[in-house]
């Protein structure tokens, strides 16, 4: 039960999901967008805006007693309002006829002649839209602090993992996989703050046809008060029926999370390919194919990344619909509902795979010292350079020991040896230093310490 | 019934719509892209693979014709197929599991074994998406060329109808409404003609798990060109699992129709403006507010704002999602679903709209004729200053008559009254000739001519 | 001098601009992102590594004087950098094997030894990013903070100017100037904060190689913080080579800076339409056309409607660049450089734009009044619906009102007379009491009131 | 020399490149697109604007050579037309004004009086926008018609060379680099095709101010139609001052050229991954790092991939730049400039990398060999599995090997060994039955055939 008196549905059973949603719409997002949590969420408006009148005195208590009861989803079949709007191009004004109607039915005119008083249908349903994005929001937050979490824990356990650095699908040099990991979860810990500080500041909207409260004479401000307090959203300086910084900020955090998400499942794509095998996705009897027997596909990373790709995109369509003409726009404010929908759906379903994506993850401790050894000693190559340098300068080193590298390569020997038969090297370095300098594990840095500051600073935040 | 034996589901009833689809989906193309619509296509593109083992010589007759029994949309539950997916990360592999039970207990093992047999779960979604995809777009095409009809008859009707030609929202110069027309309906042809020529080119696909056709053996070759053939579809030179081409031409072609209904819709728009009143959405009980009972809103065009106001995103989307690794890739494929779906949907919805919109388009000749004379003739200050190339030379003209106009907008005096008191151009022009060069209707340069070769254009390319 | 010692170029002569940058690239952007500036935040980044050294105890700090020295852009060709980077795909490799020949040309191999030491390529291009990023949004901000100024003034001088307030381009209701533009300037401030807010966050970057920093041993900590501090650029908890979260906070913002820079001259250029003609771009010798002698095009809104559009996009392209791959990305990190460059000089040019057009704006009130009255009466539809509301009831009153102000319409009549001749309405109200309600100044709710708070946020928020 | 007997800039040197033209902006495409191109381009229109009213028999042919001789970009200052063109918003008014002063310097005032006579601003920009993407758009053929030649080289070279097919980034089923290469080498045959289909139908742009070529009087069409021919451009039906297929044609080809550059340019960076590494980067001193010296960067795939990024964000800005108001438009053409020459100059990069990297890769096929058997057999299951499949059903057959090759990969045995061992399977299947199976050349399918009808429809559609 909120504040309307009105119960929210919040906790109502999701609608069955589509043919591509189980791949595409995982998660609680897709539920909380379904045409019961709109239809909720703008009856939660209009049963709102009764209570703030009464609040600012206009009529009495009984009448929005009278309104709120009515103000139940299940009570508007989403298909008749949709079909209806055809002829006003928004679904508000169906429903406020069908919602009148019920109220005129049930508790007689008076009442019914109070519906949707002082309100324009924007106000209505941009109300329910930042009603809904908050709740889509805070469901993605959670979700990426538990991605967050998760990436705490593999930087803890790994702190100390080898494994290869790769710039540009090259291996490099060595880090760690703790730091892999807390590099992930310190970006997921940014943006689900961001993401909650989006929500958190989500207005009402209500400013009557033009934006002037024209309708409401001297209680405007104080119904607009009332209203935003009612709904447990904060109150807006000005109606911004035409400046949409709420829905831009929406998806831009959308963005944010998308990108991250992104990020870390293409690594985890590219550390399970077969030839790389440094992590697989654990969770048993799922990435099979429908014609390949032995296929462990990373599933999860997948779903994560079917996701993730269609962010950028529609980002774009809600910053191009953002030039609202005038007091109210003429075709850009329905050309963000499909978007800011499918943007909070794709977002929350990425978080969502992100998630099982990293509690089903195994490392593979041993392939990843395995693979460190591919390259004959290669990836220590800038260790010996930078030995070097105080002896020979920094570029000098750096082309003597790149030219050892390119002679390894080229006859498939390993540094070690090219270096050791080499005249200019060999002067300044004896076997063992060389050795030692071509243990990975000795050549980490900072990579420990990093993750010790990435993880106090989670503990800190959290 | 198809070439494989089974009903496609075009006729079937689309399911009710959402509480957005009525503004958002208008058309048919939802209908099409509903559930019921991909298990078809899914489970035609199945059957087909049947037979065209049959032609091959793979197995017998009556296998194929026990597994195309099956291959119906109604008896399988898209919720069901589509949570299932989530182990593997489609739609197909629960679809053929479910298919392959289906056949087994009605027909026996054998016919169940060579379910989906040489194909892997992209042959058949892609498959159906073209099938799907041609479908839309044909749908597409038919509401845009009756779009472009409509335009031809306004152009007919308003060859000589004088309205004011407007450049950066400024009056500029008379131009004629049947110009304006003839310039929508010949974009309108231009695009349905390439929608048309995408649609019939969406190829067939089918490689098997890696572009090889390696589980068909020796057949693989003969058993594409008979799939493709029981399709309908042309059969590609090539498996495309990682070439997506097809996927953007459909893109391509949504984005030029989208491009020309807003442009149309755009000016419509601006045309309605009650400072302009050119043209009225003429559809009545159409166009209220909720709040403001004189509001007659061009609710068409703004529906087909709506949608278009949606298309440059999922174009991009569906483009950058285009870099499909290897032989099949990791989330682009799946990236596609939905921006596909919805890029399609929203351009059906823009051209249903569009189409109601001209068809509905009241034009008000009299208050066209009446802006003509806002500007007190400063609309014809080109035709002055070309009056006087000849004396003066192109720029010194172009300057003096631009003085002119400045007086005559400073003083708010008529361009007549000034050009006549100007001692400079008085000396060139006498008063009747200006008065006839002030005439709008008599200043359409090639307008008539360039209407006419549009109409004959159009009628030879119908 | 900054405190490497070196001289930023920051107030150097930017390039000429081309052929299309006076349109395009207005303000100070394009300087600050001209390929000097480029080269000089490069290499301030390289003198800040060295005296971060020196900071550390790696080397005297006489080395760090030799190579800051050499640190001055006008010593470098970038068009011979730009095109020695085809080799090794960024031009940081070049320009540090040039920088460090001159260093040892003039200062001796030693110093020449330590330049670059401990970073890659990325390090120093991406702290030039940031350096140039933080610069160009200030610019931002600050033409941003202009605009609100003035749209504050103009809020304050037209509070009480009455004109038609306009949704889906249709006149709606009577509103304010003044809350139009303080609408206007209140967006322009959240954002202008929000800029400065992204622009003072930006982190240094230093990671070396692969973000382990392991070439500066156990310096590497030490060397960051003293690197950054040098910089005057926040350090980062983690190198994020391959995270990129300021890189899109920066698009981000630009993005909401484009997005309410393009809704203001959207609705400039529709409030200078010839048929509307309540504001004029009143520069002065500017909004000429080639050929038309009396146009007076909104050239400066024009101007910011040719940079917004270019926005969206460009956004959509950083975000798809976001997936960096493990620890230094093969693609994504180059794809980035020309969107953010054409984002930030689209921005800056835009806010530039929009300055002019606001500075230069001239308000016609005497034609808001007139354009009032071409509906005779109707803009006020609504209010006499909300005076029968009580009587009535909301939706009846609506109705009614409706039915006469179709009426109205179709008929051509005032609705004042069809009012009073209407049974049903006639009888509850008097000829006197519609004449008040027909004033439009008597009917803007709340919009002077909202007007003050607006304002009073402005004064508080400076 | 062309047509219009001014001399074409095309074999111009391009100016110098910035500091990251070598790695963004690679090929001619930037040279073709600069200052001085359009320039060019710009005057070569307003030359045949002359000629053609010469041919229509306006005014005599002496005052076209004298304006045509002046039509010379070099005697124009793009800096100084640029800054001019902030008063009007576009430089064509300029550069008009300065054409005219120097014809009327050399010529008199007879010829400089017809300078620019019928045009508009937009006739000149677009036309030269034209010209200048007809040009890019050629080059661009051509180096994607290049990069297909070395794919059929390649294809052919390796029709028997079997590598690891790859779905969802495992190792999947062997394949040849034959088909591989094929496969790129077909899409950029296709794709070249559309470009140069494209390309042909670019039309001049000539309409005048309105579109109506008003100041032509009777002559306009006459005009059109020789000023089309003198350019070399097909003849529009209508001025498409407003209506932008043309500008969206263009985009939607480097649209699809970047896509399946980026194919291609991904499947190499990531074949040229150090745990892969079946393909190299094989030019000599290219791909080294600042810091590594072993690093072999593929420099030029990546150089593909920052160009490729790049374009799906650009072909939505176009796209979103659509909708022109009326006869001419509101910000939205000046909005295209950027994005058109952004995009074209990155398709141009894109397919000048794409064909370094084509031209330089190194097939290491022995590696190939050896990453086939990094699954020990897996990569046969589905043969195996399909081998069964007469005796077992499809079905039953998956599932049996899927179990075998999980007690392979969890066992780390051969799945040789595993299947063997099975009682089920090893009652159907003998030892040297398996052995052969396991074989991966005996498991290409089509593949061979494929590449060999690829092979020929490249040479029969050169």
């Amino acid at each position: 039960v909120n504040k309307n008196g009105t119960t929210l549905s919040e906790s109502a059973t999701p609608p069955p999901g589509g043919l591509f949603d189980g791949v595409l719409a995982r998660g609680e997002v897709r539920g909380i967008l379904a045409d019961a949590g709109w239809l909720q969420a703008m009856l939660d408006a209009e049963a709102a805006l009764c209570r703030a009148q009464v609040d600012a005195g206009l009529f009495p208590a009984a009448y929005a007693d009278a309104i709120a009861a009515e103000c139940r989803a299940e009570r508007f079949d989403p298909a008749v309002i949709g079909a209806d709007a055809v002829s006003s191009g928004n679904p508000v004004i169906p429903l406020v006829r069908a919602l009148t109607a019920n109220v005129r039915r049930a508790h007689g005119e008076r009442p019914a002649g109070w519906v949707h008083h002082g309100a324009t249908s924007q106000d209505i349903s941009d109300t329910a839209a930042m009603l809904l994005s908050r709740r889509a929001l805070l469901v993605i937050a959670a979700e990426l602090t538990a991605c967050a979490e998760r990436c705490a824990a593999l930087a803890r356990q790994h702190q100390h993992t080898v494994l290869a650095g790769r710039t540009l699908l090259q291996q490099a040099l060595p880090t760690t996989f703790g730091l892999k990991a807390a590099g992930w979860g310190h970006a997921l810990d940014e943006v689900a703050g961001e993401v909650r500080r989006v929500a958190a500041g989500l207005p009402a909207q209500l400013g009557g046809a033009a934006g002037t409260l024209a309708s409401l004479g001297d209680h405007g401000l104080s119904v607009l008060a009332a209203y935003a307090a009612r709904l447990g959203l904060p109150e807006p300086l000005l109606p911004w029926h035409s400046h949409r910084l709420p829905v831009l900020r929406t998806a831009g955090v959308c963005g944010l999370a998308g990108a991250v998400a992104g990020k870390v499942a293409g690594d985890v794509v590219l550390l399970a390919q077969t030839e790389v095998g440094e992590v697989h996705d654990g969770a048993p009897a799922r990435g099979g194919s429908s014609t390949l027997p032995h296929k462990q596909n990373p599933v999860a990373a997948v779903g994560v990344l079917a996701a993730t790709g269609q962010i950028p995109g529609l980002l774009a369509s809600l910053h191009a619909a953002a030039g609202h003409e005038h007091e109210r726009a003429a075709g850009s404010w329905q050309a963000e509902w499909a978007p800011l929908q499918a943007l909070l759906v794709a977002t929350g379903s990425a978080a969502s795979w992100l998630r099982d994506c990293l509690d089903t993850l195994e490392v593979d401790v041993d392939r990843m010292r395995t693979n460190l050894e591919l390259t004959h000693g290669l990836l220590l190559a800038e260790r010996i350079a930078t030995h070097l340098t105080p002896s020979l300068g920094r570029l000098a080193a750096h082309d003597l020991v790149e030219a050892a590298a390119r002679t390894a390569i080229a006859t498939g020997r390993d540094l070690f040896d090219v270096v050791v038969a080499d005249r200019q090297i060999g002067a300044l370095l004896d076997a063992a230093t060389l050795r030692r300098l071509l243990d990975p594990a000795g050549y980490l840095g900072s990579a420990p310490r990093l993750v010790e500051r990435a993880l106090q600073h989670h503990e800190e935040n959290r």
